[in-house]
């Protein structure tokens, strides 16, 4: 992205996940000059959400004030379906809202321009422009964390159907399976999830507490129940993403989220497991996200420079070769 | 497509399938002005195929002359891979090729400027323009015949990923079921395609000679093995659909090719399976393709025209409000 010497100015990015948010003031290089975690206080209803969002992005605003910097935008992320287009969030079953003219809302609130994103389109995004998937063309970006979604790249282009696309979480993986947050069976969040790795985990072997990542830690050990687990969780994945592969065929599948975190513990078998599901199907490497829980801030910041750019008129007195010395 | 009443010109349209080609004159409005209908020789190796769609369009070049119609480009769409960008036949099984510069051998040796399509996009594109998507953005085309592919429109763009994206034949619906022509087990084709429906149908009931359409008129007739064959497919097309309706959101899925010829028949049952399948997903209406075995050739020659659009340097004389006035 060309850095404009002039430009002194940044955008407002904000992730806001089910548990917490993330902010920054992001420079035109996504470099970030202020960051910021706040707890999302879902329990206390959507409403309260929202008040939280534009009193972040407020706090945010006078962060940028105080080091004299001009926000030009603020770009904020979202999980559920979020209709980017219509600057909407769609649905979000964790955040309770439906058909919530969100940017609206929040332009109302801060005065100032705001884009809405979806949190794992945007992720998807980044990783496409500064993490793992630099470069590619054909990109399937995974999150799985609580619940598992997907961001698609198309032939350089995001894939949403008005916001609808990627439910990657929700390809059935085992018919008559366990049931679904969703109200369907087997779905791939019901097996393979951090929250359903770690509820198996204790069905399985009586042990409580035990998060995804301690799962990961005994797996390194060798713990009979925590690879019955695992491996199970792989295959899941295996089978959803071969799907994925036959249908979008991307070049690239960048597994992110907290599971991810396990790296090749779970790449290794996952890669192994999928390289047995293809057949004449144009073979996608496998690899992990680069940009961590930073890759929705970031997507968000994005998003937000890009409606900086679109949006802006050409000034006359500084745009056009040689405007200036005439 | 605005018509210009001083353009006596037209494309030439050849659909290239496994047993025959369809070819045409098309005007701009994708009239009709001449049709023909040959064999392939597919058995006779893909030089001879090539050799035999180099003559095909020669012939139909022949009687544009005869009526003197200039023929502005030929499109030829093929099955198989199809890299339209590279204007490459990447690969297909049933006529042997593999990474074939077919645009530029049939310019070579035709002297016509030559589109080069993939048969089911090419037939899901006419559908979106002049068919059963008219005015849908997100759409899912679906030819079941011998095989079964899909074109994938997605926010009205159509998604290739460099032509391997849409294999939905080879999603897999049983697991662990039967061997498929791709090496994968249990793939939607080896049970749902018209020619899997006639096999199922012989090796259950021991009545040899029925093909996929005579199956139907058993089902109408509540033949108890063709109703259980029948049944069989139409449960793997829900569960296919499904899953790319997860994936892809299309609100509109278009059933063509000889099987969907059986109309409700079909198109019953699966509405019904895929609505059971479907929980928070946008639901897709389900409808039978309205361009018939047309659709392929009417493809073909929209994506010459478009080709023609876009390569045609404006001529100054005749382009311009009032430009003939000066």
């Amino acid at each position: 992205m060309p850095e404009d010497p002039d430009d002194h100015g940044c955008v407002i990015a904000l992730d806001v996940g089910g548990t917490g948010m993330k902010g920054a003031l992001l420079d035109r290089g996504l470099d970030p000059l202020v960051t910021l975690r706040r707890p999302t206080p879902r329990t206390a209803g959507p409403g309260a959400v929202v008040d939280e969002i534009a009193a972040t992005l407020a706090v945010l605003a006078g962060r940028a004030a105080a080091r004299g910097l001009t926000v030009h935008r603020a770009g904020v992320v979202v999980p559920g379906v979020v209709a980017e287009d219509l600057r909407t969030a769609v649905h979000s079953a964790n955040l309770g809202w439906r058909d919530l003219p969100l940017a609206a809302l929040l332009e109302a609130r801060t005065r100032l321009p705001v884009t809405l994103g979806h949190d794992v389109r945007a992720g998807g995004a980044a990783e496409c422009l500064l993490g793992a998937a630099r470069g590619a063309r054909n990109v399937l970006f995974v999150a799985i964390g609580t619940g598992i979604a997907a961001a698609v790249v198309c032939d350089g282009r995001p894939v949403r159907a008005d916001g609808h696309a990627g439910e990657l979480g929700h390809v059935v993986v085992e018919p008559g399976g366990a049931r679904c947050a969703c109200g369907g069976r087997g779905c791939l969040e019901t097996v393979a999830s951090a929250s359903a790795v770690a509820t198996a985990f204790a069905a399985r072997s009586g042990r409580e507490g035990t998060d995804a990542a301690d799962v990961a830690a005994l797996v390194a050990r060798s713990d009979r129940d925590a690879l019955a687990v695992w491996d199970r969780a792989a295959d899941a994945l295996a089978t959803a993403l071969a799907t994925a592969t036959t249908l979008l065929a991307p070049e690239l599948i960048v597994l992110g989220g907290g599971l991810a975190e396990a790296g090749d513990l779970l790449l290794g078998p996952v890669r192994a497991r999928l390289a047995d599901r293809l057949t004449f199907q144009r073979r996608p490497g496998l690899v992990r996200a680069e940009l961590g829980d930073r890759a929705g801030c970031l997507g968000a910041g994005l998003a937000a420079w890009h409606d900086v750019d679109s949006t802006t008129a050409p000034d006359p007195r500084t745009t056009g070769t040689g405007a200036r010395d005439r």
